[in-house]
């Protein structure tokens, strides 16, 4: 045995709430090639049919080099990279804001991420405190693929410690919703051969309206394996996904789905009814107001919020958009919130963000 | 609440019986590319040994571009295009016939399907009615990949309705096996340099006996996560295979697997005793005779129904197997029919199909 | 029925410890071309975070031609390949030894394998025997890419037959360890712009001491559709692993995990305190010690085995590690052997390797 040699721990610890700075740079680790083999298993992972995502023809039609990656995927691989340094001590995500898409990204792209601590509070209780970083992902040409806030709650080191230590608290202003002006519409984007015939569905910018309802009468039933594997080829290392033997010592008793697991499956399902809304262009506020688990059954529901207009242009407008993941229920009747207005117990995203879709020209 | 904004159903309801018409040709959404990606998952799925289809190297020496995708994998995406329109409705799947294979697919091909209404028959209930189609796959050149005629019994709209909106009833004739004049035989394949050892198994074309009977000796079993990743990836939307919710509201009280995923098992499986029939060449015809759920245990053993010369070659030549999948029982008994001539509970499968494989020179 | 037509039968009954001789070659079949899509499973079946295998930039910077393939996803697959032969009428998997890995691997390259028998022993109960090969993989350009020596013990095909058709014992001598000299640096390998930030960890070869324990700190469950899809994705055969209607039926009750798939969780999760050793090098020796199925949760530690220098090569190092799977415990106190010297029931994988690592320069 040598059990003498005790050399400083080799593990990441993470980060403590008192490790963050205001305007602290963070470069993660991992940076990552996107392939095809990354769409293939979303495809497989979820069921996407949005053709920009499954056809290359389609996209290079719309002015596109190749069929880029979906949105959400990018989110998804950018977000991984910040759980080591931002979420590993994290008691809960709080919500999401600002987040806006860039360039397209495409099969052989290389993205990495930097975060910069922009809002530090802490908790009165002082054994932990709340963290707000803006995360930007990059591709090898720096161009900026996917830029958001977060805000986590973090665990103190030293609970109950000398709150002294910590600067008074910031916190940042953030735009409810992504302005119009902001949304990136992708160079080159030429919908004059957009045909949705290829799409399957009629419905452009001018047939939606504001206050519009859609359920879209589907339902995906998640399994261990679906969102293990979803989770993984994130690189997103939070142990509640992955380890059942951990998990079922905690009050949740069991594995918990990564929320961006569930986003990704109602964007993928809110295609029967939102066909031609072939972009993503921004996250303005999410909450998973419940937790997923392996068995669920989600079925969702959108609700038009806004149409905007895009300046500069007359082909392409955006749709603000809520859309609800229910789980174990059918959406005919739009559940959300109940009578007292909190969010029902089978309410598992309420998600609103902004999308691209043609205009009638 | 915004609940008095109606505009009309944004969600894509699917044909009824009364919306076929007689020559109607059905342009299917969803164009794909597809990609190495895509034939990685269809190894994991599967576990298929066919070198033509996991070796560039095999592949080129045979004349081949690059190795081409499975057959089958060409065939799921091309059927997953069409249940949109064909099949969303519908009561059954009753049959196929008439399915050749056309030029092979490579990664980085993109795919899209249209078909053709050629039979329509009103069940004598008026609730229903059955509908033929012709289905042809195109790759980005027109070039055909896959043609075949499906029928489904699809419900009328308005169950008990007037019959007579709908036309008499034109029933196609179709054909009981591919000849083989029909069947396509690639471009430039060049068998000189087939090299079995590289298949590990040495039966060619000569080997083989009308009536001969091999038990591939071998099972899978499909879990959930499995088959539904299968049938996302070919873009398949019909619910029964996602929706544990609803399923268990249903007389099976579970999810189906898609019948194709079967098929595709069995052709994997049958590699041990059929190891250089290198094409599925044609379908000849098909039943799912009994469902499949998750934790079935999937065994099969095929019967040589017909040896078949290729009109000009005489270095391949074709066999026409029956195939029969089993589940939960192993087939050194060749399991298929009861003593009444029906088909035993524990057949899922009955597929008569014809493959080619190197003759002797 | 046709059942008087009885050919010889067409399916591999594999080799029996009779079919071994001294010096026969094996050449294996299934030459496989791997991809993308192949990388991309392996990270969404292991969450694999080493930058070489998933940043084509990073791989590049280091003078590699692209991102090579993780080292073990080359084992799996060339391993695959000799279970039809070796291994179909094993009883036990017994050793690995002397295993080196070559050239790097890359996306569309080519793999081979070649298996020669250098010891054969037959067992005193004349029912089996045991069977050593050295097993070759190549690369398109019949470079090496992994050679290794496994034993098995393998059925006899007439048990307690005559011994005599036997040769006499040979058994091979083999290294306990790869010298260090033996390892492969990939040429072009140039450590000058490695970049420990884009790892996420410090620790390079001076930080580690012969001796030092690492606690890895993370946990991940096995699903059934996860090793499935793993285990048909390397084309290994080994019926243990997907047929629960056999398994039911056998003294396990259950299908077992393929240990390879062990083998890559644990350097998966190894990377938490070993995120630089960049490479492995070499698998020395390894011990299934006991057989792991789907719901267990894999936890594992290392330790530093010894320290070695590679001759000509002032910017690299090699460390000798014992890496230990743990199931369903936490590897805080470093769990491996009971009082009496024997594994703890909870030991899954006991794999002494070698790994590369840049040294400070």
């Amino acid at each position: 045995m040598t059990g003498d040699v005790i050399p400083r721990s080799k593990t990441n610890p993470g980060h403590y709430f008192e490790d963050f700075r205001i305007d602290q740079e963070i470069v993660h680790a991992t940076p990552r090639t996107v392939t095809e083999g990354d769409q293939a298993l979303y495809l497989a992972l979820y069921g996407s049919r949005y053709p920009l995502h499954c056809s290359a023809d389609f996209a290079m039609d719309l002015g596109f080099e190749d069929m880029p990656l979906e949105d959400l995927l990018v989110f998804h691989i950018v977000f991984g990279k910040t759980v080591p340094d931002i979420s590993l001590n994290a008691v809960a995500n709080l919500g999401y804001a600002e987040c806006v898409f860039g360039v397209p990204v495409y099969a052989g792209d290389t993205l990495r991420a930097v975060s910069r601590v922009i809002g530090l509070k802490e908790n009165s209780n002082h054994r932990s405190g709340v963290v707000w970083v803006r995360t930007t992902g990059f591709n090898q040409d720096d161009d900026m693929v996917v830029d958001y806030v977060r805000w986590v709650m973090v665990r103190k080191r030293e609970p109950g410690g000398d709150g002294a230590a910590v600067a008074p608290p910031v916190i940042p202003t953030l735009a409810p919703v992504v302005p119009a002006a902001d949304l990136t519409v992708p160079d080159d984007l030429d919908l004059d051969g957009y045909d949705t015939d290829m799409v399957g569905q009629p419905d452009l910018w001018e047939d939606y309206q504001v206050g519009e309802r859609i359920d879209h009468r589907t339902g995906q039933t998640i399994e261990e394996a679906e969102h293990q594997m979803a989770t993984r080829l994130y690189q997103n290392t939070a142990k509640v996904h992955f380890n059942r033997f951990k998990q079922v010592q905690s009050p949740m008793g069991r594995r918990l789905v990564y929320g961006g697991h569930i986003i990704s499956l109602v964007r993928a399902m809110s295609f029967n009814g939102l066909g031609n809304a072939f972009r993503v262009a921004a996250i303005n506020a999410g909450s998973h107001s419940k937790p997923s688990f392996a068995g669920d059954t989600i079925h969702c529901w959108s609700e038009v919020l806004d149409k905007m207009e895009i300046p500069g242009r007359s082909d392409v407008g955006a749709l603000r958009l809520r859309s609800v993941g229910v789980k174990d229920q059918v959406c005919a009747d739009f559940p959300r919130l109940d009578e007292a207005g909190d969010y029902l117990e089978t309410v598992v995203l309420d998600l609103d963000y902004t999308v691209l879709i043609p205009r009638r020209v």
